[in-house]
């Protein structure tokens, strides 16, 4: 199985995800698509970001990954296809493919710019439908990166997921708030680990939430910090929103005591 | 056609549905994948057990259902392997699996707990992914339910679906209201049947709906009550939302006169 | 590929979307489904028809569209089967399929009225499981046109997608609201190179909307218009909601300058 993956922000509401799998069925009728997701929110670059990096490695390799958060639309972002973890990503050079990509020794960068391997007329604002999807199916049937165009040596980087670590103290910030309300943090796993010993909790906004194993080991409504299924420590309220009731944002500094 | 139907309340925002896709293609790759629906209330058990109930005897026998509403993962509540109606269910014991596989002669329970059909670490948190699809791929791949796991007599129940008759009186609860704000409740077309004469109306919170046999022999905007595409009766509004209009909600008495 | 590609009002919210697929599959396992949408706005058949337009022409020829948005089920409307742009649509005779099967020279419309190509028992609330689904899957199957039931010489139409012509001077109205907030008028590509000229603005509601090539060449949240990636003229916001921020709404009247 190599999938033909789909992250966008176009929400279900529209013609917009069903007609990326009409156009890349027409040229790739073998290739299964599968929605990740469309509905990150309109716009939000770090958020597709965020779950393209948490989700591309449940894939499997050869997975062709197609992500569309593009403002720029129209606008001269290039759209890039960048080779990296034994798959394909394709999207704009505006950061959302940094995450995934990122810190992979052998990544390769083309711009997706020649036209065989678009739809015949490209519109100004629908470059999903025009330009990715179509060489998302190019590339399932076998064509080369090489030949959808020039090699780049860099691309659009977002601020690292990354933890800080300053005299023996780890601090981090928010880095996505998920449908649940979880505020997950740039804090891994391993910097868990590294202190050495078990948290006593996590702090934002002057609120502790006191480290736990499980959401259930919290009372119902009570604060926690854990490490979540993307291997980051997450803000978390047992049967809540952490975000609505402690009115966490991305952004927010977090810090592990 | 044996499709793996999916069914959580991880709503359609993040990368959690289309990630159960990906790791089931990944095990089987053979597998077709329906999403059934991810829009369940947060954490709302009943809604799931009523979804999956409603749904399940549209899709074909040797169908595998993935359901995932799961407030208490990691926690002690057991991974379950649910065989009836000729359809294997998987999902958490908290009720979710309930009406679906109750009252089925045959049924086989089986928890999961062979790490060989988990992924290789599994987190606290998400279980749909570390636990639940994994299992149903390899159920799909042929692994017999046995190999699973030990016997379980039992499993969480939920109150019956199932009016309640006094002295040639029926009455029952609201026990879903669905998207269109259609209000569900446990009295079965077979209740309506046995009344031996056309129901006039049925009554909730002291508001009538007049008995029709389709929503436009209402006017626009009036209540009705007629039976539902799942056998049972439900409360309406022409046009309208009968759960918002009226004030409707999970557990209201309803009784036919 | 001939897929059976769905449009329906159904929401992601319920057992509704997915039960569709199951009963496809149920009667033709080949047959490859795609979820256009399930989030035309309750009841709204002109958005339907809109979204239906907008989409069917990125489906290979084959394809097989079931568009459920149907307030007048279980009524005296006709259920359809129409060949138009060799591909299939099937759905309510309520203007649902007007627009993308209008205009076709050799349309042929036929009422789905052959109890053999429905389900066993049909319920009063709910044809695009009993009627509609099944109807297409043996569509899929190879069963012709005419044995679905009674040519029909027309449809339920909606006023067409045009503009207006006086005095070398063209208007048109808003014909739909997408999520993005973008407000798609009647007015064409074609009116634009009419004109003769680059346009200034199209107005409405007494407002401005300068006309650019992308989105982009307007300031952040600054109104403007384009010609979209259906071809017709819409007014956006750069960053925004342009129906949001300037109350547009379908019916206004939109005039180019």
């Amino acid at each position: 199985m190599r999938p033909i993956v789909l992250l966008t922000d176009f929400g279900m509401g529209d013609w917009f995800p069903g007609t990326l799998e009409g156009v890349i069925g027409s040229i790739a009728p073998a290739a299964r698509v599968i929605h990740l997701t469309h509905g990150i929110a309109r716009g939000d670059v770090q958020a597709g970001a965020f779950n393209l990096w948490a989700a591309f490695r449940w894939f499997p390799e050869g997975s062709i990954f197609v992500a569309v958060v593009d403002p720029g639309v129209g606008g001269p972002r290039d759209a890039l296809l960048v080779m990296a973890h034994g798959r394909a990503f394709l999207g704009p050079d505006n950061g959302l493919l940094a995450w995934a990509t990122g810190g992979f020794p052998g990544r390769v960068i083309r711009v997706l710019e020649n036209p065989r391997y678009r739809l015949g007329a490209v519109s100004r604002t629908f470059h999903g439908r025009d330009v990715f999807a179509p060489a998302a199916a190019h590339l399932h049937r076998g064509t080369k990166p090489a030949r959808f165009g020039k090699a780049k040596a860099s691309l659009t980087e977002l601020p690292p997921l990354r933890a800080a670590w300053r005299r023996g103290a780890c601090s981090g910030t928010v880095v996505h708030v998920d449908g649940f309300g979880n505020a997950i943090t740039s804090i891994r796993e391993e910097d868990v680990l590294r202190l050495g010993r078990e948290p006593k909790a996590a702090v934002a906004r002057g609120k502790a939430f006191p480290w736990k194993r499980i959401y259930g080991e919290a009372g119902v409504g009570g604060p926690l910090s854990l490490v979540g299924s993307c291997g980051l420590l997450e803000l978390a309220v047992n049967g809540g929103s952490a975000a609505d009731r402690h009115s966490l944002r991305v952004g927010d500094a977090v810090r592990l005591t």
